[in-house]
């Protein structure tokens, strides 16, 4: 959800209509529900020649957890590197492959990882039935024919890809999301004892996805009640999380929550100043999008004062050094690609500042808040 | 949800699975977004001779609620009378008047109403494609077929029946839901100016069916982090509702979530021992769900000491007084009947107490809860 380029899904109040947003069709969360996956699929395959297709991230290939995979027929595992944002590509190269090896579509895929195997699984169950490459439907609702059927199984948690009804790619000439109904996934399994072993680093960064994200719409203009009740109610368990006192189970359980449900919130909300400037540092330096958020995050104290403070305690209670000087060296032309790129998000400033946002945000300012990174 | 006869509706870890929740597919949140339901209902209409079926409460009859429902084509209005819980039998008239009416299945059904109108209109959309009579499925996962696409309008917040996977009916030796994947809505409106108008007890008791829920559920041995999450999420905001300071329209909105997500926390928790006892007063006395919730809760202090002094806040805050002497004219027998049906609701009170609840819950004890009442 809270990824760079979905800032141009403005929550729809068109012609005075509300987005009719669309959920995943079923979930099922425990411990080592994981293991219920091959009952799940069971009654969704079409028969014998049409596999399951599982997308993984990488860092699993050779562990036990690709031995649980409920292979059975012409099932086949992909292992993908989520080192890099996911791409138009990529989910293309993906789609190739699936159709020149089999003579059926398959029965569904299965993505295992983060955010990006959650994303590129959206997209290549899209592609698998509509003619053309992805990048023709990066945008909103231009996905004519229903996806085949899609499984995720998130494997950390905070970018809320698991609830969102977008697929966000790195295209030809773009980054953006393929937005459509289609998107959503079928099924998702919510195994938090799959989140073990993840990196104090990455489990932070990524929990901050989900707790920036709640700071921003929270405080933002676009907010109705829908969107408010998640928000806070993933805001709280981010805390919870950050600062509580939990078992390790506890906190692995709460934060899967903490996304879910910040992934819900986006229905009918908006993010806010950290994204659109974190926009900036991720597309001239290519800062990848948790990080990227923290960066900018820390210094908006003006905008956000309650959620800066809460940020630092999370951030100082886990021992987080953020990188420094990362925008020391740039220069006046570098400044002024990130302040075009993150001042081009309009509706993210209209959604924090409100209708009159380019009375405060100027040039000048966001330069002044980029130096301090 | 939290009607009397779901409570054999045991949160199932059956074989160490857990289960797998189905989702209302599409859901919309707005003032005035039922407005939206023309627009909505129209992609799903099968062709001109396929109508879409309106069952509304028939409090509505000749308000002007009625005339902004987007009729075109054969499509038909029936009004349905919520005075009663709604049966087996009823749902087989409608049934067979929509079958004899026309010569196509309905392109849909859409339900209009209290929770009684949002059962009837699941039950309604399951029997058309089902044989036989409602009764056939009243239990678990009996439904063979896919039901046709229904649609769930709540007028008033609290009972989550708009969020179920059960359509609570009274059949003809028995009253039990149809749960089944297939009885979840394929799409909810949620239009919080449409709960104008309800009188002050009605909105008592209902948002109370969500408030009591959320206390036996969160107090519960039954709980996990999913059903905690949302749990506590509509107990915060029945607080808000109904210990706050909101505007009546924030308070319309709030409450709308609230019921929503007090419907979602039942995927993975259970009621306890207002519902138990509850059940025992509707089943002699036919005592309504949310006033017997209601009757039965104030006295249950030493279960839920928190919980009470809330609602005991709650209602002298709204001057709501609770009839007396229900049970003062009541025979041993009747008495001995109420204890045996309380105490056959075992899964409620293993989620209230634990395993061992029959050490401290006798029947001289819950006669002494009766006597109270």
């Amino acid at each position: 959800m809270n990824r760079d380029f979905e800032v141009k899904e403005v929550p729809e109040i068109i012609n005075a209509s509300y987005r009719n947003f669309p959920l995943v069709a079923k979930v099922v969360f425990g411990k080592n529900s994981f293991d219920q996956l091959g009952e799940i699929l069971m009654p969704n395959r079409k028969h014998a020649d049409a596999p399951f297709i599982f997308l993984v991230d990488d860092v699993f290939e050779g562990t036990d957890l690709v031995k649980r995979i409920p292979l059975i027929f012409n099932d086949l595992v992909i292992f993908v590197s989520a080192d890099e944002e996911p791409k138009t590509n990529q989910v293309d190269v993906l789609v190739e492959r699936i159709l020149e090896d089999f003579n059926e579509l398959p029965s569904g895929i299965v993505g295992i990882g983060g955010g990006t195997l959650l994303d590129l699984s959206k997209a290549v169950s899209i592609v698998l039935t509509n003619k053309g490459g992805a990048a023709n439907y990066q945008g909103w609702d231009l996905v004519q024919k229903a996806s085949i059927y899609h499984v995720g199984i998130p494997t950390i948690s905070g970018t809320g890809a698991e609830v969102s009804r977008t697929a966000v790619l790195l295209g030809p000439d773009r980054k953006l999301g393929i937005n459509s109904d289609y998107t959503t996934f079928n099924q998702i399994i919510l195994d938090p004892n799959l989140t073990q072993g993840v990196s104090k680093e990455q489990w932070f960064y990524t929990g901050m996805d989900c707790f920036i994200h709640c700071i921003e719409s929270l405080n933002g203009t676009y907010l109705n009640a829908f969107s408010q009740s998640y928000g806070k109610n993933a805001l709280e368990l981010c805390k919870e999380v950050y600062l509580g006192d939990l078992t390790p189970s506890e906190s692995r359980d709460k934060l899967m929550m903490a996304s879910w449900h910040g992934g819900m919130s986006i229905a009918y909300s908006q993010v806010g100043v950290a994204h659109a400037m974190s926009y900036g540092l991720s597309f001239l330096l290519g800062v990848k999008h948790g990080i990227g958020n923290c960066l900018v995050f820390q210094h908006l104290a003006e905008f956000y004062p309650e959620g800066v403070v809460l940020f630092n305690r999370m951030k100082e209670r886990h021992g987080i050094v953020l990188p420094k000087g990362i925008c020391a060296n740039l220069s006046d032309s570098d400044y002024d690609t990130m302040i075009v790129v993150a001042m081009g998000m309009e509706p993210l400033w209209e959604n924090a500042i409100g209708k009159n946002w380019r009375d405060s945000i100027t040039p000048e300012k966001l330069r002044s808040i980029y130096e301090k990174i």
